[in-house]
């Protein structure tokens, strides 16, 4: 039964069931609101996610059907049999969804993904929808840092093996594609989404064979039949006083021109130094004969590797990369906004204790980038009501950091981008891409241009400066408001 | 198209095939040989892992097939048409696996799986075996420490919106639910696994009709309604000044006897124990009316409550859990222990500049559990090789310390658990559940019963006692020597 398959049109918190009937019950649940997908904090202390997921959320919302086992289990569960009834009836997603698009730089607060429907509709699909962004959000920004810090060199994901799952080992290695990765080894990621593959060899072909130099003889055989430069793995036994040399015997032996080896444990400074010497030596310069290496890298030891000079070219990142080792989940929520009422979006906000955890009311929000007319680097970007006039970049526009409002610069002579574009119209999916292959090559395309737009100041590793994210005045004024009556309804 | 499902009988590692490849051309691939799965070093600074998966790698090798689009997108990557021909020749699983029941707690190095086949087949299988064994154990062994934090309390599972994409979700869900959480919010998980599913309600209820006391009541009208006891969440606008006074209001008013609150943000210390004194004041005792608490809870925070005085009755438990935040991945392996040559297993070793990352040659081994023949209480265990006799209680034997020799004893009156069973022979699966409800079950009473076994010590959450994991004298001597031996081989 298990050739490798996830159902889960049931993938849900049970408390939505719970809140749904509730609602059906007083017949609220139809009510239209505005429900936002948003992060409050950026993973690893910097201020940017990738997004990445925003497809998947929009093909699963707009296929979205309960089968009739589906609802034999809600009715098992002892909701009322009227209500399951009333499920039956073709309960499926509706309303419409905006969001950015893959590829995206987006930052604190700002809705990633905003839904619009009827109250039940968006409560069932809170947690999957997040359960779908989260992680690919998180790992398509890791990746990001990743490749940044290899710089030229690709980088090739390897982390199958360690990944939480089938689903995430595909989900995220396409994730890390869009962030830059050069290939996977990953072979379903490279069928479902176009994601390059590749590979070398393994320990254990050595190892069965108990016999290094045959081992990679072997191999090399069957690669260059397929007019493929062979990558010797060198260090089942000893890099330095085995693999190496068995490389070079058969790079000789064989005439071989282009070829690579891969260290995958011991010093990654050393070894790479010491064999780059042996290989320089028997006359395989680096131009044609590269040194890879894989064994817990992440964005900080490939970047101290390279300060260190080690003579790298290709770098596997497995375990760090695919469930990003050092923050493994992003905090993403999804938040009711606004509620009609008599045909008028009432905002709505939510309240906390911890002020970081107070919401931004109001929408369906326009969100907007605001680049720098000459150069096109960005400048901020803006979140306002609806119901707002585009800013006017000759009349300028002013800007102002909602948590230090003094802090304020009026900006002229910019260029707008608006950032979210509809994924579904009253439950129709629109602008899907021909294949996930497209997605993924335009998506991956966004956010190289995208990137080059930020300063680094933005995308510096530790402690970068954050980039403004600003909200209009009238939404400013709403929030303010909102917070003083929602600390009365208390007292 | 995505009514969330992933497929994937290509979840594997592109440099399998590259090495399969190989030893097919140079007609080396149906070689008999021996893999182990096991971990080197255990999560959490600690020494056991419950294991978990063990049933899922049954079922996927058991069934594995390439269809006719697999092998058509393994031609288009460049491998040799004959061998993707030979590969459309019904290319399967046709060994063996034995393997530690799903609950059992395993050690560090102990083979948790065993696979016996053609080399060929256990090279492909690699990376998705540990794709499935490698987060389930995690989260297993992560919940187990979670729910001995607890204590008697139990602890609900509710991490499906951070956890790392759809499988994750429901697979980790079910490892947490075998290792003792009580109930999870995941549906799917529910349906799939027989995980029994809970849920009260979220803030969006009250933020849609933005008006707690009319949520509350109109929860609880629903709830009533079907004979369950409703959960008020307080937290919303503020806990003691709105939710616990509109819970109070709404209890009294509908003569509510059994009732709850959940608080999911501020101190968990601290407001529980004010919102007592209110119930309490107000004539709900604990023993009728309970407290919930979420938010970032782990085992460490949830001693740390208990220890303040918290006088709070359910856990739930999200992220920190589903992903395994202080440690988000398990290094487990897959390596090669023995190749058949001439009807004899020859032994094999994996040598490693880094001494932890030695393997222990030799297979398939035999896996043993001592246990005190009076107290039935767990005194070690012991990998031998497959031709030994077992230990004989009466004889007694002479356990020692393999990275210490001489740290050694002679134990008596014994009694000895076989800690692996058949999973699957010639291809075929033996021993599956009639569902994976009873699987779960099984486990979960399993790993409760064991335990109980080990003393507390072993255990600990912090620097718990090593639990001896020793060698057989035969074993011990052969990995020496094969050192020894292999060191040369760079000489």
């Amino acid at each position: 039964m298990d050739n490798t398959q996830t159902v889960g049109p049931l993938l849900a918190d049970e408390y939505a069931l719970e809140m749904m009937e509730s609602a059906w019950a007083a017949g609220v649940h139809r009510l239209p609101v505005v429900m936002e997908v948003f992060f409050r904090k950026a993973p690893f202390k910097g201020h940017g996610a990738v997004v990445a997921g925003t497809e998947q959320v929009a093909d699963y919302l707009s296929s979205f059907r309960f089968s009739e086992a589906d609802l034999d289990y809600i009715a098992s569960l002892g909701f009322h049999p009227d209500y399951v009834d009333y499920l039956r009836q073709g309960f499926r997603f509706t309303g419409s969804m905006t969001a950015m698009a893959e590829g995206t730089l987006a930052f604190g607060s700002e809705p990633v993904i905003t839904l619009i429907g009827p109250y039940e509709e968006l409560q069932w699909f809170e947690a999957r929808v997040l359960n779908i962004i989260n992680p690919q959000m998180l790992i398509a920004t890791k990746a990001m840092r990743v490749v940044q810090a290899a710089g030229d060199d690709p980088v090739l994901e390897m982390g199958l093996r360690r990944a939480h799952g089938a689903d995430a080992a595909i989900r995220h290695t396409r994730a890390a594609y869009i962030a830059g990765v050069a290939a996977s080894s990953n072979l379903e990621a490279g069928r479902q989404s176009g994601v390059p593959v590749r590979g070398t060899h393994g320990h254990a072909l050595v190892m069965m064979l108990g016999d290094e130099l045959a081992a990679f003889r072997l191999f090399a055989e069957a690669q260059v039949k397929r007019g493929k430069p062979p990558t010797f793995l060198v260090d089942t036994f000893d890099v330095l006083r085995s693999g190496v040399p068995n490389a070079l015997k058969v790079a000789q032996a064989m005439g071989l021109e282009r070829w690579a080896i891969r260290i995958d444990s011991g010093d990654l400074a050393y070894l790479p130094k010491a064999a780059r010497a042996m290989l320089d030596g028997a006359g395989y310069s680096r131009e044609h004969v590269k040194i890879a290496v894989s064994g817990d890298l992440d964005e900080y030891l490939i970047r101290e590797l390279k300060m260190q000079g080690a003579p790298i070219d290709l770098w596997g990142v497995g375990t760090n990369l695919i469930v990003s080792s050092d923050q493994p989940a992003l905090g993403g929520v999804y938040k009711l906004a606004a509620v009609m009422e008599e045909g008028v979006w009432e905002p709505r906000i939510k309240l906390s204790e911890n002020p970081a955890k107070v919401s931004i009311p109001g929408g369906p929000k326009r969100l907007l980038r605001f680049a720098d007319g000459q150069s096109g680097m960005f400048i901020a970007d803006l979140m306002a009501l609806p119901h707002e006039p585009l800013p006017d970049p000759a009349a300028g526009y002013l800007l102002f950091d909602p948590d230090h409002p003094w802090k304020k610069k009026r900006v002229r002579g910019f260029t707008l981008m608006e950032l979210t574009r509809p994924f579904i119209t009253e439950g129709v999916r629109v602008g899907a891409y021909p294949s996930d292959g497209d997605a993924v090559t335009e998506a991956r395309a966004r956010l190289l241009e995208q990137r080059a737009r930020f300063w680094p100041e933005y995308l510096r590793f530790v402690n970068p400066e954050p980039y403004p994210v600003d909200l209009s005045e009238a939404l400013w004024g709403l929030r303010q408001r909102m917070i003083m009556e929602g600390r009365h309804q208390g007292e």
